[in-house]
């Protein structure tokens, strides 16, 4: 997407080879573009999320497999890279999805093909996400379409999104945002409601600014607000991303998102989760027994960061000394609180039949490797 | 309750009888006490929430007519002051509660004797207020002493609780949280969730400090994280405190309680509100439809206020310029979500019988005063 005119993506490749990123955590602030190159590079940009969002931490691990093994391309280094880079984000799915099809694709080569290989499968990651994330647009696009013909002419169709699941998230176009994009290309009026997403603030930092840069009409809601919106319908449909989905549809997502489907199903508001299927987590099926949730440190909470009267990004602390924050980063929405899952394949409700009935391939696929394959 | 050992109160008269309060913005870094004179001196500290909490701000505007009728006592002047005191937060039931009181003792009265009267009664009115909060102390000890016994021996009650329903939104003990101090005092281990509560943060600057000065232990959270937390069964109760509630149980409060009380639904948590009688709006019923909810700055959203590495109260903005805030700062929880109500007088249930049949007398003299008794 563009930033003042100019297109962006969030990781690339310059023109020497070597891999950029945004590092976000300065936005909306500063602008701030960093090169990656060693391991420890990649796994402090994952793991205190210079990225964040799931596909955007997918792309970026391969491209840290293919750094590493420019450096030391041996069986060992591999096995290591896996670990390292696994161990700095243990909800994301998509981490483990690329880590796993790095070693897939690399493991059977000899040590002196790997790193021109990684680095072909890296950019194939990153393209690929960009498309999926395209064709995520287009049919939520379809759902926006239905609900902005139901309206009066010109009134705009409201969606409230948490967290940042934009262009900032993926390689491009966004998960969530895909759709918002697609819709204002379509010239259809719409407006977001941007939950601010405590304790880190992507949505006040990272989705309003993209928002803002491409001119989408948004408010900045506290957390807090969504169900009062909900209550009196205010808001048309919700959009979220996730960082893993379950094979029934259980969802886990950022901090807060279980909330807003509670409101959703009791304001009869539509609540959709925007879903490239590398995200989905075939061999777990119970989200709340059985996926880890990352706690994080408390300071997160206590502290804010945030541009003072000077100009300068300042961190201020909010709460009293002597007191401390507990941090869970991510929640479990049951599936049956989920309206649908927005595919890349198209509108799956979010159960096991169905699911499996969308995306057989790979679930078979992800099974075999269970077993072994 | 006591600040280092030093008992205080929000608000008192000084040995003088002039009127002081705590500007609770500088908390939790700074502890400001200021004197209050002038009917624009009440009015900004209420409107600009130097003091906050419907009881507390029930018993300002109390003074705030009593320190008005020593300089005009005229039957203009106290008309005036109560448009002008109820202007600065319309959706707080004690603020009309307390200017109604005081113009019925006033009113009658010939002006040379007015000023006297309404330091005796806005005197009352804060002792009052005290003792409806030791009360509802006792009452919601039973709920938490209940619980505890349930539990393996010294594993503390976890309470969750949303924005500031503690001393200092009362004149003392504070409502959500008397019961809290009414177990600490009894023995009990208690552990006490505290939502941060954005915008305004007045979980992480107000529960956090005072809970701090009192040596409850507790945990600051985001707004987002309960629902989490009673997914998985660390919350075994919920105590918020109320601006206003329905003659049938719907319960306005900070913005988010909604969502908690939806949250605590889905996971049989309890939910409770802790209620002085004067909060009761006898005249409305439907609480989502009746209740006209204050829509504050979005400047509270964009911008976070807190202490920066030099010590300094400073704000900082956290979204991008060109982005707004859109800041409704309450919400109805429908009393359908409200397990119970902790008042005064006795747990009552959240419904129009079980209310008439608690406060009979309290509805009665509403009707009555409505249709010009």
């Amino acid at each position: 997407m563009k930033i003042d005119g100019k297109p962006f993506r969030s990781i690339w490749r310059d023109d020497a080879g070597e891999v950029r990123i945004i590092d976000q955590r300065w936005l909306p602030h500063e602008l701030r573009i960093v090169p990656l190159d060693s391991r420890e590079d990649f796994a402090t940009a994952i793991r205190d999320m210079w990225v964040r969002g799931a596909p955007l931490i997918g792309a970026t691990a391969a491209y840290g497999v293919a750094c590493q093994m420019r450096r030391d391309a041996s069986d060992a280094a591999l096995s290591e890279t896996w670990e390292i880079l696994h161990a700095t984000r243990p909800t994301a799915i998509n981490l483990r999805w690329a880590l796993d099809e790095m070693d897939r694709v690399l493991r059977p080569l000899p040590p002196g093909d790997r790193a021109a290989a990684a680095f072909r499968r890296a950019d194939e990651i990153a393209e690929e996400d960009v498309e999926i994330n395209r064709r995520i647009g287009e049919n939520g696009l379809a759902l926006i379409r239905e609900i902005a013909a139901a309206k009066p002419d010109g009134a705009p169709v409201n969606i409230l999104t948490h967290c940042n699941a934009g262009w900032p998230a993926t390689v491009d176009w966004g998960t969530a945002t895909s759709p918002i994009y697609h819709a204002m290309e379509a010239g259809i009026a719409v407006h977001v409601f941007v939950d601010e997403t405590r304790p880190r603030n992507q949505g006040a930092q990272l989705t309003a600014w993209e928002l803002n840069s491409a001119g989408v009409p948004h408010s900045l809601i506290v957390d807090n607000a969504g169900g009062h919106l909900m209550q009196h319908g205010e808001v048309d449909l919700v959009i979220v991303g996730t960082d893993r989905t379950t094979a029934r549809g259980d969802v886990c997502n950022k901090i807060g998102t279980y909330l807003k489907a509670l409101a959703a199903k009791a304001n009869d508001v539509p609540f959709y989760v925007a879903l490239p299927s590398p995200t989905i987590d075939w061999t777990v099926t119970d989200g709340l027994r059985e996926i880890p949730i990352e706690e994080r440190d408390g300071a997160e909470i206590t502290h804010v960061q945030g541009r003072d009267d000077q100009g300068r990004i300042t961190t201020v602390q909010i709460s009293p000394d002597g007191t401390e924050g507990r941090n869970p980063a991510f929640d479990v929405t049951p599936a049956e609180l989920v309206t649908g899952l927005i595919t890349e394949r198209g509108i799956c409700s979010a159960n096991a039949d169905a699911m499996a009935q969308m995306f057989g391939d790979l679930k078979n696929a992800a099974q075999d490797r269970r077993h072994g394959g």
